[in-house]
């Protein structure tokens, strides 16, 4: 069982242990009216990464709080919103360590939409802060998210986002969002062991071109990959904002297609 | 200017980055009734590292904070107790990004003493969770904890602490302590530029070493070092809990010396 407090009442209690150590994790949903985006895969992400960490809560549970938050939240907002679940392991305990029992806090909020992408694509840039990802951690979209806020310091108004890369120099992800590739035989994304967010929209948008048997090919990205002649386009994958393509990336200007963007729209997959 | 919340009477807004992202840092301090043990070095580390991350907070707004919570809590406590600040960069901006000019938010609260270590020392095993120190953050009490957090589940009740190695294999710090080796000519502790967490209390015992005249190397520290013959005892340094000598660590004796918690007590540092 879990604590539910609506963000739009309160916050979380002083002791909470989302806010003393980041100890949680969190999802952002697309929402149209009641129903939303990837519904399904977010729950899923979300209670398998809890019982990564050691935190109780059932998919059923977060479904439950989803079809409520869309009663509440869905009358405020025009058309699109985001809905945001922010689960911590509970209040209390000694210092780091947890008692065991403790009974988590879900906090859920609804927020307006991002601005709208233009089709014709986004400037990115690299950035200087080096993503690292702990063993423990890869692909949970925990509350700790230093590094993230730090490099997203590095986004001027030009940037819509900028790209993170790990020790051994290779592209990553985004602040925000993960990467894949088009090259002339198929498609490259950085492997899920090497991300720090392992993204719903991108297993969706794996799982699409896998359905339209389009090669995809798990390994490491590097700027030789992205500057290639080959390349085809390079898209940023976000689960609000769908497929973005980039059209500048460092300077560079790359080749913008909007064949991924509506293969995989993620409006498409509202439930 | 800070925004400042007393965590007996609320919480942070919902929207607070420290619950967000683990976007600010901490302190706890030794309290004695109104005092404050190494007051200044924890205050001055505070406002040092949130510059770092860029949170404007000053030295000073720090402390006329602390003389209010000493005022406020003392009473509440039968000697010794716990002052804890937690400072964020605020509340909202648009995702990971923060707006420019943000007001921090500081959350203070009271707490009970943990129990007593005894001077016959203390039980440690190591840590099976990896220690990773991403180069900004080095030594820094941020709000991004996790691994700590899940290295803290090893500690049963038979265990007052675990002790982290980073990814070379080194013995880094404890979960919530610095690590000091006594040695025939002198000490060895973990490099700063190695550290998670660069303890206050740390910072004074090698001061105050230094000032005595005692040799100190900073290297890396390898189980073989702490189990040579020639090892004349392990010290667990935490600013609440001074110097704690360390009996067994990992199943093996080690030879236990009160030397070192009577030059460094750390009630002496009351201010």
């Amino acid at each position: 069982m879990i604590n539910l407090f609506w963000a739009d009442e309160c916050g979380l209690p002083a002791n909470d242990r989302g806010l003393a150590y980041g100890d949680g994790l969190f999802e952002t949903i697309r929402m149209e009216g009641v129903r939303g985006a990837l519904l399904a895969r977010h729950l899923e992400r979300m209670s398998r990464d809890a019982g990564r960490l050691g935190i109780a809560v059932s998919r059923n549970e977060l479904k439950e709080v989803c079809a409520k938050a869309a009663e509440r939240f869905s009358g405020r907002y025009q058309d699109g919103w985001v809905l945001k679940l922010l689960l911590t392991r509970g209040a209390g305990g000694r210092g780091y360590r947890s008692e065991v029992g403790m009974r988590p806090n879900l906090l859920v909020s609804g927020a307006v939409l991002p601005p709208p992408v233009s089709p014709l694509g986004v400037a990115v840039d690299l950035s200087r802060v080096a993503l690292t990802v702990h063993p423990l951690f890869v692909g949970i979209k925990s509350l700790n998210r230093l590094e993230q806020v730090m490099a997203s310091r590095e986004i001027n108004d030009s940037l819509f986002e900028v790209v993170m890369s790990n020790h051994e120099g290779h592209l990553v992800e985004g602040t925000r969002t993960n990467l894949i590739l088009k090259i002339p035989d198929g498609w490259i994304t950085p492997p899920k062991s090497s991300l720090a967010v392992a993204g719903v929209m991108r297993q969706w948008v794996l799982d699409s071109l896998h359905e339209r048997g389009e090669s995809i090919v798990e390994r490491p990205l590097t700027m030789a990959d992205v500057l290639d002649p080959g390349c085809r386009g390079l898209f940023l994958l976000n689960s609000v904002q769908g497929v973005v393509p980039v059209r500048e990336f460092a300077g560079h200007h790359l080749p913008v297609d909007s064949g991924l963007a509506t293969i995989c729209n993620l409006l498409e997959t509202l439930e």
